[in-house]
């Protein structure tokens, strides 16, 4: 046998949703007829915009005919979509500020790109560290890279609104995701500089995860790390039509690299050597997202979320529990009352409340003593799920 | 700036289409009027089946409503696709010898796969043997697993019909492609068990590229390889839709990780961390391809692919040149006469016959000497261009 991939071999399982999964399922065979309010879910619920798929189907019938048939897509996107994503990004600040169209790359979502970026340009040697809690992705990813040994994680907290402080000493890549997962936090422009500013006094590059951007209803909060002064220097961003536009299905993101970072052209070999594109008719739904028409279809999709996330908040900060997020995001982070861990509260919450969350500690160390409610379940279930947890907890 | 990876700078450019299209362009600019037939293509050109496009259309509709829409596909491809790939290769040989349908990992494509499946299960010590002239993407991969340095060709040549000869030493990785590209050529299933026997006494993985398998009209030469025995200790194959059934901007393809190669369970692993999955249309699109419908569809395209194929065989072997390949596969690879190198006999069909295709020293050491005609063109084009070609060569 060939030698296997020793990296591979240091992937640590992570258990959180399968034994989420395994706790319900072992709960719903105890006690039949109990319905369980699940705010645990982590993709979207809500279909599709007609507009948006629309725009699919049209494209599938140019497929039918020779003159409109289209074969193999530009690695990079086709030029419609990347100049739409252009163009998004001129609608949220000055033009000196965005990214150029030969600076988008289209691809099948964040995570697929979040591991390609870190794997293929940058060697195993250097120092990561990662915002915590954090998605598991961004530490299997670095992990299969061979960077085990070379992460360090930025706790976060309460007290600097789950914002990491900056470190004293020099990192080589920076991981940061706003509005956070799982915190439901939002950095500020300014703090969001401040980590601009270290990173290119560092020759640091900062992976900046946007994917949430389009939950973020105060304007003054910034969409993407380029509403920064010199961010076009030392970042690069992902963001996703997963979340904001209900692709978890469909698979289309984008990843900005800016020529200012001396990567771009050479993202664009990796991707010619890997990556052969991404489905032209998915592009065609894409553009339709980015359209005004399209915006205003899910704005509504993006607004009865917000209703849920905002019936969790005031139906538990009425209860007396310390709630985060939900406002600028799908996520509220809810504080355990009580010395009880993360686990502890999942369990009385699914026994007691009929009540599915996710354990805060799943998400890392500094998450022991929160829940994850999300803003993804019906109006209805979500209203019901919060008055059987203030039931519990009164 | 964080150090770049060091395999990444190790990658050559290969400029061969570029150099292909930038000798078009000044040709066409300095002789405008003269029809330039096209024989160089490598994408599809004819539109896709009815069928198939209905089943993406439709399967977009579902996304319209609530009770219907479809979130996050499993990583490994949904169940319908993995059974009917199942079972397509049910429908080629013993059940015995057919993949599982829990070894079928559903993808966007064999390029990415390829990629994939070389530097995430594989440590970059291994030696790896690719079969010459080969398609730029096996090396570029290895390379940027770092590689570069233990990578031995495999040359092929007329004598042994295009099959390389089994190395005497160990390796660990080995990459075939049958039917070839570019050579045209088909292994017999004799010829492929003794590779696989080697794999097996060896304890060596082949990789095994058979993404244009569908070409294959004798059905006495093998269509994948665990036609083989023992194939499934030591074979990982790669298939797609893209030139079979048209979905070169579709972008759905598949990899077999058999169980007994003990990697099945690592490549799930693997996936889960980096892949969110294939796209939902498109997975149905492809399910639709292998249903007996789209089956019949397709095979009206191949056969005018393969009707093209025999026009250029016919043609220039009737013009007194040796041609191989073009009866199971979209490529013929023609014997250039006399002393010619790829790229005088290149420049010489296009000014004289107005006529493109590939020069052979493109894809490797092994292909100077020969010129690659693919049957991606029209019917019209084709015979003017092979018409064109016989009447400089006489």
């Amino acid at each position: 046998m060939p030698i296997i991939n020793p990296n591979f071999e240091k992937l640590v399982q992570n258990y959180l949703f399968s034994e989420v999964g395994a706790r319900r399922v072992k709960f719903e065979k105890g006690n039949p007829g109990v319905k369980v309010y699940n705010l645990g879910i982590g993709d979207v619920t809500l279909p599709l915009p007609p507009s948006i798929v629309e725009a699919g189907k049209s494209a599938m019938d140019e497929q039918l005919k020779k003159e409109t048939f289209r074969g193999y897509p530009d690695a990079a996107g086709y030029p419609f979509l990347r100049e739409a994503i252009a163009a998004w990004y001129r609608g949220l600040f000055d033009d000196s500020l965005c990214p150029a169209t030969d600076e988008v790359f289209v691809g099948s979502g964040a995570k697929d790109d979040l591991y390609a970026i870190q794997q293929g340009l940058f060697a195993q040697e250097n120092s990561v560290a990662i915002v915590e809690p954090a998605y598991p992705a961004y530490i299997d990813a670095n992990v299969l890279a061979g960077r085990k040994d070379h992460i360090r994680f930025l706790p976060t907290t309460e007290a600097t609104g789950f914002v990491p402080e900056i470190p004293k000493e020099k990192v080589d890549l920076i991981y940061l995701c706003y509005p956070n997962n799982p915190t439901g936090a939002m950095i500020s422009k300014s703090e969001l500089q401040k980590w601009v500013d270290y990173a290119n006094k560092n020759n640091s590059i900062i992976l900046y995860d946007a994917v949430y951007s389009e939950f973020i209803s105060d304007p003054d909060l910034p969409r993407s790390i380029y509403a920064c002064d010199g961010a076009k220097k030392c970042a690069i961003e992902m963001q996703s039509f997963s979340k904001r536009a209900g692709f978890t299905g469909m698979r289309c993101g984008w990843t900005i690299v800016p020529q200012d970072t001396g990567l771009r052209d050479k993202w664009k070999r990796y991707r010619d050597a890997t990556y052969n594109g991404t489905s032209y008719p998915i592009q065609r739904m894409a553009e339709a997202a980015l359209s005004e028409r399209g915006k205003r279809e899910i704005a509504e999709n993006l607004a009865y979320y917000a209703e849920n996330a905002s019936i969790i908040r005031r139906g538990l900060t009425g209860a007396g529990l310390r709630v985060f997020g939900g406002v600028n995001s799908p996520y509220c982070w809810v504080k355990i009352p009580g010395k009880m861990t993360s686990w502890d509260f999942f369990d009385l919450m699914l026994e007691r409340a009929n009540v599915v969350g996710t354990p805060g500690s799943g998400f890392g160390k500094s998450g022991e003593g929160y829940f994850r409610l999300t803003s993804f379940n019906t109006h209805e279930n979500t209203a019901q799920a919060v008055a059987n947890m203030k039931k519990v907890l009164s």
